[in-house]
């Protein structure tokens, strides 16, 4: 048995870029890319997946490298026409992107699941590896803030992530089945690595580990689980990670960041200008160039966690 | 008690123009516009509403004069990008358009009327008149084919009015009721004239004359009711008038339009090339220039509908 099937867990930005590494430093045939839902929302009616989105527009080639969100090409005339027939408009939707909203909206009222339109719509757009939501049940991060609980987007987008955050709640988790394929693929004796992408841990990637079961097939699986660092020199290169660490008392750091998902990992790639935070980690730990600019250093930085999950399992 | 309040009937692009018209003709809060809603449809989950937002657009300035239908200044962006993802295309919708379906379609899903929702997006466009659905219940235009039934954009967009046209149903007419502001306008001291605008007699102005009542209180009203004609030298300005007459065994012609309308009419304005026809009209007839190319054509033929009703109240 060959063991050639990488699995990722991958939130938006930050995740994408590793992932769109992954699909160059193996046969995208052998890449299942499992994306975070927690975030996704009802919004005028449309069910909007970011996670997935932003996933899809990378491995695509179409996301906007100038806004660092949505798709290249991206045109606002829906957004503009919104405003002067007063629409809410702090959720900017593309035109392009609105494309899939409707798209999938209008395919999961006709009773599909999230998972089959995903799979149809990457295809579509010329995405080899799978793209796979965690789960076609729908799982809602919510906040609790310093101003009580909100709703995900309302405090991720709305408020910019102003409230102080006390504490985060996957609704819904509890009752949802993590997609077969995701379990499958953590059973199978194919599996050379899962690699955890440097993406916010606690409304990316924890939405995923909140999934009944996960957390044990992860801890069951005979590949190396292995995380990159989504902290540089105690800040985030995007987004609020920095900021919600330091809300929930966790001083911000790549190390506390392998501390948080504690045993289950068994590697860790951490930025070179980390080095210090490297000692007295329980995880394997690999130095490398983490800030992912271009494509270049998307694969270079997908081959060094991969390397590290080979050099786990050559150890064991 | 004056007689100040005018009501039109209107379907799309003929229609509104003649709306226009009227708008310019008198005082805007005096004018009612009841819009066929026969033609509404459900596609992509969102709800359009094509003959409210053709007057919508036509009102506020916003009409493509260019393309003759949907707004100006459209961008495609989002009917590009769902063909990429294999979304249906073949009813074509712009960017800007696309904010009034999601809109309304949020709303009406959260409750609300689809007469308070264009009252409310045609105010914050501006529009003075009021724009009134005939009805706030779904009413679909059904076509009975040389194929059999067809919904109507079906028959209408996709089918691009292809198939022989046998009849024509109003699902759901039966059961709706017209809007009450349009029977209290037709019960009112106030009302100076009802005017049935150049629409398809067949598939804009019948589904308004379907409704419970409608035909009954048009009968009934003080008011003349005068028609202008959609039929100039036996061929519709746009539109498959002139196609549906013949296929419904009736020879294309003003006359005949008038004919069809029968005593619910008191008063005519056809073309002056058709002069030939008015003989043997029951209605009192006058002729004009209808063709409407410029707002000065509209206004002038909106006076010339409303002449002729004062004329017909001033005889009686």
């Amino acid at each position: 048995m060959t063991r050639d099937l990488v699995l990722a867990l991958s939130g938006g930005v930050g995740g994408a870029k590793l992932a769109l590494g992954l699909s160059h430093a193996v046969a995208p045939e052998n890449l299942l890319i499992v994306a975070n839902t927690g975030d996704d929302f009802e919004h005028l009616g449309l069910s909007i997946s970011p996670d997935i989105d932003t996933l899809t527009y990378a491995l695509a080639g179409l996301d906007n490298q100038t806004l660092g969100w949505g798709r290249r090409d991206e045109t606002w005339s829906f957004m503009e026409t919104l405003a002067t027939i007063g629409g809410p408009t702090w959720f900017r939707l593309g035109d392009r992107d609105l494309a899939l909203h409707v798209q999938r909206t209008s395919r999961l009222r006709a009773g599909e699941a999230l998972s089959a339109i995903t799979a149809d719509i990457t295809r579509k757009l010329g995405i080899a590896p799978r793209i796979l939501p965690m789960s076609d049940d729908p799982v809602r991060t919510r906040v609790l803030s310093d101003e009580g609980w909100l709703d995900f987007q309302d405090y991720f987008v709305a408020r910019q992530c102003k409230p102080v955050l006390r504490g985060l709640a996957f609704a819904g988790a509890e009752r949802a089945a993590a997609h077969p394929e995701f379990l499958a693929a953590l059973a199978s004796p194919r599996l050379r690595a899962v690699v955890v992408c440097p993406s916010n841990p606690f409304i990316s990637v924890e939405p995923i580990l909140a999934l009944p079961g996960v957390r044990a097939a992860l801890a069951a699986c005979t590949a190396p689980v292995v995380a990159v660092s989504p902290i540089i020199g105690g800040k985030a290169v995007k987004g609020p990670t920095a900021k919600m660490m330091a809300e929930l008392g966790i001083a911000p750091g790549a190390a506390a960041v392998a501390r948080r998902y504690g045993d289950l990992l068994d590697g860790y790639v951490i930025d070179l200008r980390d080095a210090a935070e490297a000692t007295g980690l329980a995880q394997r730990t690999t130095l490398a160039q983490t800030l992912m600019s271009t494509l270049d250093d998307k694969v270079a930085l997908a081959r060094v966690a991969l390397d590290l999950a080979d050099t786990i399992t050559k150890d064991r």
